[in-house]
């Protein structure tokens, strides 16, 4: 398979810098072909602006949406922009690995997001309409691919628990496995997370690196996160509300959107093969 | 009161912009000082690097945390930094105004966190001990002030809520509101959030700045959304779990962190007082 890393840390003499290392070396042995977008090391420039549309008129008012869709039909988007596109096209699989910072990714890899993926390409795709709103979750232009996300937290586990003071991982990586690589078509696989990245010792790290390996070694068999899919039948178009009755009695936000809450979600509990079954219920 | 205004959007004429405006204007008319930080205009530079730490050696491994509480120390951090930081002590009410861009806030706002609440000032307040786990979520340096989200979204209002496809929208911005605001002191209000930014005409503007202007003007009085306080005796020390029992048996998430999730969360839902029998009965 060919595999891209996104990889957002300032230092390479990181953990993270370690774990990336350590997930190439894995994925060679296994006869992958693997690219790295290291965004710090190639000086990738963050911030939407004028700067990513230089066919827009110069006193035209910026509209992001709107002069994204006209520069990805026009072609004109940047040469930075068009190479990662290139890349995310050449890629069957997607690595986004990044320290989580503030509860979320590092600037420098949202930038990423917010300039690459572009109206047309990663939003904005398909027919919108009364009857069909467009091709997202689990539809799109990057469909059959797989993505996942390797992340180290400073935090410990227990924080992050289900109970946990800092919110469920799960729910805190929603946002990003669900909104930013479900809906443009990835099939997303559990995330690998380490805890008390800060205070790594070589015990540890032995540990999380073969932890990181199994999960590279298993990147095409491991059962994707069983979000539903927005085209299947389980939401009612065009106000997109869950069906009423489909979700377990037990789900509630973030989980009313995976077919299988109780089996799914803790990072690196092996998934399970998303059926159809619901869906031929609810459209039957 | 002294009112901070961190602005992200890179179009001054755009529905962020004039609703930015509104909102000076009823401050003002108010009789508030306000100050506001225009990121895109200011040129905000959003990666956190080497760069941030200019005293740390050239050779030195950066390690972001202990660079930043060294920086934050020493007051050595950048004068960009040290700016937004003096701002922040300076006001009573923090507003960060954006576009939702793939359901968190842009790159360059996120940036802004990632520099700004540095360790020692936002995070790594206070005694971290097995009996104490540091001054955070609900104390800290900015204890006693509050803060509030102003936020634009493309999308439909039904799709952000309680059973919409995107997830509920106080869950998106959950790690916002409690991960980056409630963490270091803030009381933090519901959000202002309009929907379907994209096809505002004059008399969904003319809506929006209404709702917007009473929410100016009740800045002071609108009920914080009612996290709980990390030391208040709900969690446990050190796991940070929330004890059992507490929550209303509906909640799930994110939810087990209020301590009324019935009757709060909705964005321009009027909150509740926030009492303290839940915390005298657990620590009683």
């Amino acid at each position: 398979m060919k595999v891209l890393i996104v990889f957002a840390h300032p230092e390479a003499r990181s953990l993270n810098g370690s774990l990336r290392d350590v997930a190439i070396r894995e994925l060679e042995a296994q006869g992958h072909d693997v690219r790295v977008s290291d965004l710090y090391a190639e000086g990738w420039r963050s911030e939407v602006d004028r700067g990513d549309f230089p066919s827009l008129p110069i006193d035209a008012r910026l509209g992001v949406a709107a002069a994204s869709k006209q520069a990805f039909e026009a072609g004109t988007l940047t040469a930075d922009v068009k190479g990662e596109i290139e890349k995310l096209l050449w890629a069957d699989v997607l690595i986004l690995q990044f320290p989580l910072w503030w509860f979320s990714m590092p600037a420098i890899l949202k930038g990423w997001v917010d300039r690459v993926f572009a109206y047309g390409f990663a939003y904005g795709v398909g027919e919108h309409s009364d009857k069909r709103w467009g091709d997202r979750y689990g539809e799109g232009t990057l469909a059959g691919k797989r993505a996942m996300l390797i992340v180290t937290a400073g935090g410990w586990q227990d924080h992050y628990s289900a109970r946990g003071i800092n919110g469920p991982i799960d729910d805190l990586l929603f946002p990003i496995n669900h909104g930013i690589l479900y809906y443009p078509g990835y099939d997303v696989l559990p995330p690998f997370v380490v805890y008390q990245a800060d205070r790594f010792d070589d015990a540890a790290f032995a540990a999380a690196a073969e932890r990181l390996r199994m999960r590279m070694r298993t990147l095409a068999t491991t059962s994707p996160i069983p979000y539903r899919r927005q085209n299947g039948g389980d939401y009612v178009i065009p106000s997109m509300q869950l069906r009423a009755g489909l979700e377990s009695p037990e789900a509630r936000g973030f989980a009313l959107h995976l077919d299988r809450p109780d089996e799914c979600g803790a990072a690196d509990k092996p998934g399970v093969i998303r059926s159809t079954t619901n869906l031929r219920a609810v459209t039957a």
